[in-house]
C-alpha cells in the first residue's frame, strides 16, 4: 500500500534576507510566530519551533512512516536534523543584530530508537560555552515522557555580518 | 509565493520483515533494485542509494529549496541523513545473514555549505575497522566537482538476530 | 636550563587483579584511599581522584610545565586524560561486581587554553544516560573560579566480567 | 614493587618564543631534529615526531606501564595525547609564517586496547581538509603490524600571528 504526503513552503529567501537586521531572539521569536516563514526543511520533516529565549530553543516533531530507515525505525537523519536546529538555534537566539553563525560540527549519540510509537518527541538545546569566536552548545532528544533519545554537541563559529552586506542581501 | 511537494511512498514494514534473512549486501542490492522498497526518508528528502559492495555504499541527492535551513543554505541534518545512511549502510553491506546493526554514534563536520547551485551531491560511506561487536564508518560528502562538503565517522553495534526473531517479525 | 621530574607508581596488576570482584564504586573508594594503588598514569602526569559516587567522579590538577605542548600551553592530550579519567570513573563508579566497561570514544571541545597560571583545574565526570549495554558520560574541565575550560563526551560498553576470569587474573 | 622513572626538559618557552617565525613545517623540522627542544609533554609520556612534512605528521611511542591505567592497560588519555599530537602537528606543518593555530575539539575512537605487549605504536596525521579558517585533521594509530588502534578526526581553527606579537613574546 502506497502513502503519499504533500507539504508546502514559503521562498527561504524571505526568511535570509532579514538575518542580522535584528537580533536572533528577535529573529527567531518572529519565526516562531510566523511573521517570518518557517524553513523549508521544517515542513519537509514536520518540525516545529515551540520555545526559544536567549541560550535556548525547543522544537517538537511527531515521528511519522515517513521518517523511517529500511529497518524500521526513525532514520539517524532525523535525530540530526533536530538536534542540529536545536542546537544552532540556541546558539541563534544568544546573538546581537548583525553576528552571524555557522555550525562547525555536530556530534550526536543515538540513546534509543524511536519509532511511531514514541509519540511526540521535544530537542531542546541549550549554551555550554560562550566565546568570542565559538559557541558550544548542546542539544538533547527526549519522549514526552523525559526518557533521553539521544544527547548532541555542537560548536559554531560566530562571526560579523557587516551592514552593507544585510542591504545587499534583501 | 508558495511552494508544494509531494512524495510517497511504501509500508516499511515490508522491507524491515526481510532484514536479517539474508546478508547486508544482497538486502541493499535488493533496495537498490526495487525488489525492497527503499525507505521513506529516502522518499521524504528525495536521495538515492546509488552504489553498494560489501563496506562501501554510495548515495546521491539534488539538493533542493525544500532542504534549506532559515538561513538561507541546506541543513545540517540534510547532510547528516545521507552521512548517516552512508555510513549505516557501509556497515550494513558487510553483514552475514541473521546479524543486525545499531548506530552509537555520528559525528559530522561540516566543511563547505550546500546550495541549489550546489549541484548534485554524493555521499559515499567506508568502513574504516571492522571489529566483532562494534564497525568504525566513515562517510564523506562530495559535489560532482569532488570538493569535500563534509565528513564524518560512525560506530555501529552488531548483534546477532535470532532465527525466530525473523520470523516473528514478518 | 634544564628541568627534571622524578614520579614512581606501584605495579599496575595489583589493582586490575581486583577489577570486577567488588562495586566500581567500592573498587575506586580503594584507590582514592590508597588501599588499592593509583594508576600509573596518575603519577606520571600528576592528577588524582578527589571524589567519587555512583555515577560521578572528580579528578584535580596542578598543570605544570611538564605537561606543555611546544607552543606555550597545556598539551590536548592533559584535557584528555583528564576528561577521559572523570567520564571512564564515572562509568564505573555506577557498575556492580563481576561487570566490567570499555570506552568506545571520548569527544573533547577544546574551550580554554590552560597554563601554569589557571592554576588548580578539576574535570568532573557524570553520567548523561545509563543503557543495558552502553553508558553515555560527559565530562567537564574547570578551573577553580568554575571556568569552563573544556567538554567532553564518552560512550562506554559494558560487560560482564565471568567469575573464573577473576579468580584467573589474580 | 614500586618503579621509578625521571624525565628531564627545556624551558618550553624557547620553542613558544620562535612560533609564527617561520613555516610550520620549518618550526617542525628543528624540533625533529632538536634545534628548537622538543615539548615536555613529550619527554613525559615518552613519545617523539619521526616525520613530518607539509600536512603530515608522525609521532611514535613504546608502551611502558607507566602509562597504564587502573584497568591493566594504556591510558585512553595517552591514546588522545599522541593523536592530538600527530593532528594538531600536521596542520601546523601546513601553515606559513606568522600563522598560527588552535585545536577546537578532538573526537577519538578506541578501537584496540593498547599493553606493553603491543610493542612500539604509531600516530599517523593527515590534513582531510584545508579551509581558510579552519583545518580538518585526522589522526590514525597503529602498531608495528598496521593493526588501526584508534582514530580521531580534529578541527583547527586557523589565525594570523601579527610580527609585532612575535618579537614580543621572545
Amino acid at each position: 500500500m502506497r502513502r503519499t504526503r504533500e507539504y508546502s513552503w514559503e521562498n527561504p529567501e524571505t526568511s535570509a534576507a532579514t538575518l542580522g537586521r535584528t537580533s536572533g531572539l528577535s529573529f527567531l521569536r518572529d519565526m516562531m510566530t510566523g511573521r517570518i516563514p518557517g524553513p523549508p526543511i521544517s515542513a519537509a520533516l514536520g518540525f516545529t519551533l515551540v520555545e526559544v529565549e536567549s541560550g535556548r530553543a525547543v522544537f517538537t516533531m511527531k515521528p511519522g512512516e515517513e521518517h523511517y530507515n529500511p529497518i524500521g525505525s526513525v532514520h539517524g537523519g532525523v535525530f540530526a536534523t533536530l538536534l542540529d536546529s536545536a542546537a544552532g538555534c540556541a546558539v541563534h537566539s544568544a546573538l546581537p543584530a548583525q553576528t552571524g553563525y555557522t555550525s562547525l560540527d555536530l556530534n550526536v549519540k543515538f540513546i534509543r530508537p524511536i519509532t511511531i510509537d514514541t509519540g511526540e518527541i521535544y530537542a531542546v538545546g541549550t549554551i555550554l560555552n560562550q566565546g568570542r569566536r565559538t559557541v558550544l552548545a548542546q542539544a538533547q532528544l527526549f519522549s514526552a515522557e523525559q526518557k533521553l533519545l539521544a544527547h548532541a554537541t555542537s560548536s559554531c563559529m560566530i562571526f560579523p555580518v557587516p551592514a552593507h552586506q544585510i542591504s545587499a542581501s534583501r
